[in-house]
């Protein structure tokens, strides 16, 4: 097998921690020696013990001249344990193969000189375009100070996300919904505006997938004016809820709010509304590296004006509300179609009776 | 080759004449003996002579004693040339399958009645499904009095067709507009509501497919205030436009756009509106069994609100307009999600940069 096909192996494992190791990266690796793989591991729950740790212990004296696969470069810094570069060195790997370097400025290629200096042969860049985009997360959260942010809209055929009197469930299928509970469960944190948390006063949290680990779930509620009795409310035991507010938000609801469990975060307001890019640099100040924002309409919007979402996920349904309906995204004061967001496709597909489409920034505007 | 192997094919050939065939039904015709297709035929250009009439004449004497495969049963009745059913009968053609009986009154069985009383065999039903696919729009003049209606939407991400001002070309890309006009060229008539014409004023012709014939161009214009000079005035001459508006329609106008060329046809108002029932059955009554109908929102609200649409083709490029912009579907007077028209999943792909879906109305409501 190729070095791409190993370490295609690794990303593959890399991505089982994805949502779930925050703030540490998904790292996969895989040790292969004489053509066997005789280690393989991947970053565990909470970011530890790291991917490299995991895939040495298995391997034991088996690591001793073969080569290490890795999805990252790495760890050259000393945490709980000592840096992973200096476990390989210590374990005796004969040759070290990576997909990126690391650009957290405590690794940045001290990683890769590690192994380097004590005589290690260092591959890299292999299959890199695929591990940017699994570490596109840890990668904004070290390089932007924010997280990635994956904007998810369920609209009817003519982009609709509820009646005029705000009907809402279900609008896609059964299918569209367990594919969104997995998608969740792939990021660090859910994150809705608090319009969407008034009328659909929504548990957010993941069902029905076997998930021991709940994503956090974040609300932007300029004033907390949260339903204080509901679904949420009587949810926040299952899992992170972290509420975002601005100053003008009252104290008795700040504390009622902390008495259930829930961890209050004051952000800045700009122009009516909690300024979206210092929302989510409180996140990734608090480790955050991937976020999902299902919506309502005026949060997508302030995040699209701009240029906060990195991935458009797009479900649509076979139904039409007609213009009365709830828009899916609100307001966004663009005059010109070239003054428009664009995004190019990544993919279309059926889900059960939906479709579904993903959708990345597009390079070129206009 | 099996029976239901020759039917594809006629099929296939009964095809090529949708959107050319009007008022006739677009019919495939192939002629098999000793294993061997001996004739081929389809409708011709305007819908005469019938499939059955070319495949005859290719086939020559060799049609004694073969089996013709029709994709809907021969007529009975003697038009301009005697009926289908008696020239198979007079070459001698010794077996009939057929997709489907003729639902035409002056038809209705007595064409596969002919044929077994001269002694032929004859199997009906064989892809009886496809053949009413193809055959929708036939089926719903005879049937229901108005022609098939294909509503085609073409939206951003968030179901906008233009900006606040207008604008709103180009939405889709190259590839999206290409499959537009190939969809024209397969339906009888193209329809556009008054709104829609004022706004984008356009030719509404199939343009760059090699097409020698025209869709007939029809605008629903209640007041006939039509742009006068300008890119549809333009090209009256390049194809047929029928103008339907209604009794409010000055005379001046009327008389104008007939000088120009056009046929103006008087429909009764409904609530405002053309009567979009009413102005269906004019078109069938005048032998029209396939539109197209390409917006605006108003006018595609009118045919949703009285489920009107029989297939709906949805185009999403990779923009966002935000709540500005002009809605895809107008106001449907639509409180709960279970009174919102529904519509089943055909098939989902990518059409170049966007994303194409077809649907079908929904059986089950709610």
């Amino acid at each position: 097998m190729s070095d791409a096909a190993h370490m295609a192996h690794a990303l593959a494992l890399g991505r089982r921690g994805l949502g779930r190791v925050w703030p540490n990266p998904a790292v996969g690796c895989v040790i292969v020696a004489g053509g066997r793989v005789v280690g393989r591991g991947w970053t565990q729950e909470g970011g530890r013990p790291h991917a490299e740790t995991v895939a040495l212990a298995q391997a034991g004296a088996a690591a001793r001249g073969a080569t290490a696969y890795v999805s990252l470069e790495p760890c050259a810094h000393y945490g709980r344990t000592p840096p992973c570069a200096e476990a390989m060195v210590a374990a005796g790997v004969a040759r070290v193969v990576t997909a990126l370097e690391d650009p957290d400025p405590r690794v940045a290629g001290r990683g890769h000189a590690i192994l380097r200096e004590a005589g290690i042969e260092v591959v890299t860049g292999v299959r890199a375009a695929e591990a940017r985009r699994d570490q596109a997360g840890f990668l904004s959260r070290v390089l932007r100070q924010r997280p990635m942010v994956t904007l998810k809209l369920a609209t009817t055929l003519d982009g609709r996300i509820a009646t005029a009197s705000g009907e809402s469930r279900w609008i896609t299928g059964p299918d569209a919904r367990r594919t969104v509970h997995a998608m969740r469960l792939s990021h660090d944190a859910v994150l809705i505006g608090g319009g969407t948390a008034r009328a659909d006063d929504p548990r957010l949290t993941v069902r029905g997938m076997g998930a021991d680990r709940q994503p956090v779930r974040v609300i932007a509620a300029r004033k907390l004016d949260l339903p204080s009795e509901g679904d949420l409310a009587a949810s926040v035991g299952e899992g992170p809820l972290w509420l975002l507010h601005g100053s003008e938000a009252r104290d008795d609801r700040i504390a009622a709010w902390t008495d259930l469990g829930a961890t209050c975060v004051e952000v800045p307001v700009a122009g009516g509304y909690l300024d979206a890019g210092y929302l989510l640099q409180v996140l990734a100040e608090r480790g955050i590296t991937r976020v999902f924002c299902e919506g309502g309409g005026s949060f997508a919007a302030s995040l699209l004006q701009v240029g906060l979402v990195d991935r458009l996920v797009s479900f649509g349904a076979g139904r039409v509300l007609g213009a009365e309906g709830w828009p899916a995204v609100g307001a966004l004061g663009v005059d010109a179609l070239s003054a428009a967001p664009r995004f190019a496709l990544v993919e279309t597909r059926r889900i059960g009776a939906d479709t579904m489409s993903v959708w990345e920034p597009s390079a070129k505007q206009g």
